[in-house]
Parts: C-alpha cells; structure tokens; sequence
C-alpha cells in the first residue's frame, strides 16, 4: 500500500510556496498518495501561541535571503509579497470549495503564483477574482460557494486537526503520525516515505 | 587566501551543539579558518525581540524530534537538558577566558558535552566546577578571570557586533558578510565557502 503524504498549507505563507514547488515531484518519486489539507495558519498561530518570524525584524530581513537561496536551488522563481501579511481566510476557503469542486490543481497553482511569485495584493477581492478568472475559474461561483457554511466548517475542522496533532506553522507534513514542519525538512519527509 | 568562517555560539543552544559537532571538519574540508565568537544569546533575544523557539510549547515538543533526526543523522549523542534554559552569562564569559588563556578547545568540548550529552545542571556553580575540572581546567583561576571587566566587555561587544551584523539567534555562520542561521544551514556555509 502506497504511504500517505498530507501537506498542511496557507497561501500566506512564502516557504509553504516554496514547499509547493517541490512536493508533487517529491509524492512522485516517493510512490507517495499526497493529500492536500488546506488550513489557516492565522488560526494555528492564534492556537498554539506561534507568530510569524517576520514579526522579529532581524529574522525577517534573514529570512528573504534563506528563502532566496532555496528558490535558487528549487530553480524557481519567488519574489516577496509587498502586502505581506496577507488574510487568507477567503482564500483558504476557495481552497476547500476547489478540492469539492474538481478544479483544485489550477487553484492552487494560481494561487501560490499570485501571492509568491506576481506579488498581487490578495487582500484586496477584485484582484483575487482576476487572478481566479485567469486560471479559467469561474468567480460567481467560488463566491457564492466559499459563503457556505460547510466549507468554513470543513476548513475550520482542519486547522484545529493541525494544531490537535502538533502543528504550530506552515508548511507542515505529516506522514502517519510523524510531523514535519518547514520546506527545508523535505530531504527528512522523502526518508520517511521510504523508511 | 582561505576564506573565513564565524560561528556564533552559545552552549545554552541545543542546535548549536549540533552545529559545534559538525563545524570542524566542515571547515577543514572547505579549507576555511574557523573562527569562534562567543556570544550571550539571551542578549541577541533581548536586543532582537526573538525569544526560545520552546516558549510555543508545541514547537517545543517539535524540535525535540527534529533535533534527534539529525543528532541520528550525524551519528552523534543528544540529550535534552532537564535544566533548560540555562543562565549562560557565567560560562560565555568562561569561553572568553578560555580563548585569552590557550583552553578553548577542552572548555568548548566540556561545556557542550555537560549541556547536551551528560545533561548536567549547569545553573549550578559547583556542578560548572565539576565539568571544569575533570575538562583538566583550573576553576579557581577562572572564576577570577570570568570576573574581569574586559573579559566581560568582550562578551557584550561581541553579542552586540553580531546583533548588528543581523543576527538573531544561534547558531549564526558568517561567511564575509553572508549570514547563515541554524544548525541546518550548514549545507549553505559549505556551499559559500566553496564558492
């Protein structure tokens, strides 16, 4: 039976875009089932105590450079939001209606390249339906759906899964019941998938 | 010319010891002068607003597994300590001592190995004298000179040249003026040696 690798995620969080780059290829060459949970990191971080490490300015200036490294290595192009921080809860929810709906993998991808890659500003609902409508989804109803009180229930049910099993950030993995936290662990996600 | 390699340090960091078990023969295989500041990190948190990763408790428990997983990889020993967090004023200020007075590399070896191997209480003085002294280090001579105001000035300056040059934690690498932060960012020191 294939091992099952679930990929906690927010669109608001830059190294979790960088995780994104890389996990497909890694699930791949792993033989791994990947499951995406979206959840939303403002929500873990209220739970556990955590806050982003932008918040100390020294680790913020560091961390663009780190990530700048990994982007380099990956061979991907990143490029930091001017309107970090972002609030993603709309946006987690499309997450939640996209995987209901059959058009997660566009969604995703739009996403991920809007907030991390174009620096759109995603706080702002105009931009979030171009971007959306770019990827050929149909805005009316994402709108409508991400309103429905099962997918706020869905996503909400997600973050507190996180946070019940050890998560403090994002991205975190988990295979079975081992966690990962952060896209520089990924080296350690692809030995457990094997081990 | 060969490259130089700054390793900010303090014993009261368990991911340092990692790095402190790694970091001599990384330096020898890059041909790099390894050059070691002893710093006080409770200073680098104060002065930075960054404070222990372990005061989220989940990220706590985390990083415990994180730091077995590669204490396994590296082959070597790892504890946590029950006493954690330590005072570490007294024994950075012995670091100094031990660099002036030609017992670095017994002192750094004994400190390290107390706090993460043996998981000795060193908020203790006696217990410090203990590990002191079976390091072959004579504690009277240097309880008098961890009292010395320029060897307490030393410390100071140091932290405050590394919170200027961006740090914010430990361990910090400096290659030139690339700064690399924790104890699994090794992969980049060596990559900015060899470049």
């Amino acid at each position: 039976m294939a091992a099952t690798l679930e990929f906690f995620f927010d669109y608001g969080s830059p190294t979790t875009y960088l995780a994104d780059t890389q996990i497909e290829a890694l699930a791949k060459r792993s033989g791994a089932k990947l499951v995406y949970r979206p959840m939303l990191l403002g929500g873990v971080f209220k739970a556990t105590g955590n806050r982003s490490p932008v918040e100390v300015p020294a680790k913020g200036v560091y961390m663009g450079a780190d990530m700048a490294r990994f982007a380099k290595r990956y061979g991907v192009p990143m490029n930091m939001n001017p309107f970090f921080p972002v609030n993603t809860l709309p946006l987690m929810r499309g997450a939640v209606v996209a995987q209901h709906d059959g058009f997660f993998a566009a969604y995703q991808k739009a996403m991920f390249r809007a907030m991390w890659v174009d620096e759109k500003d995603m706080n702002d609902p105009a931009v979030i339906g171009e971007v959306v409508s770019a990827a050929g989804i149909d805005v009316t109803s994402l709108l409508k759906r991400t309103g429905e009180q099962d997918i706020k229930d869905e996503l909400k049910a997600t973050t507190e899964e996180a946070v019940n099993r050890g998560a403090f950030g994002a991205p975190t993995f988990f295979v079975g019941d081992e966690m990962f936290f952060g896209q520089d662990r990924l080296e350690f996600v692809e030995a457990a998938l094997s081990g």
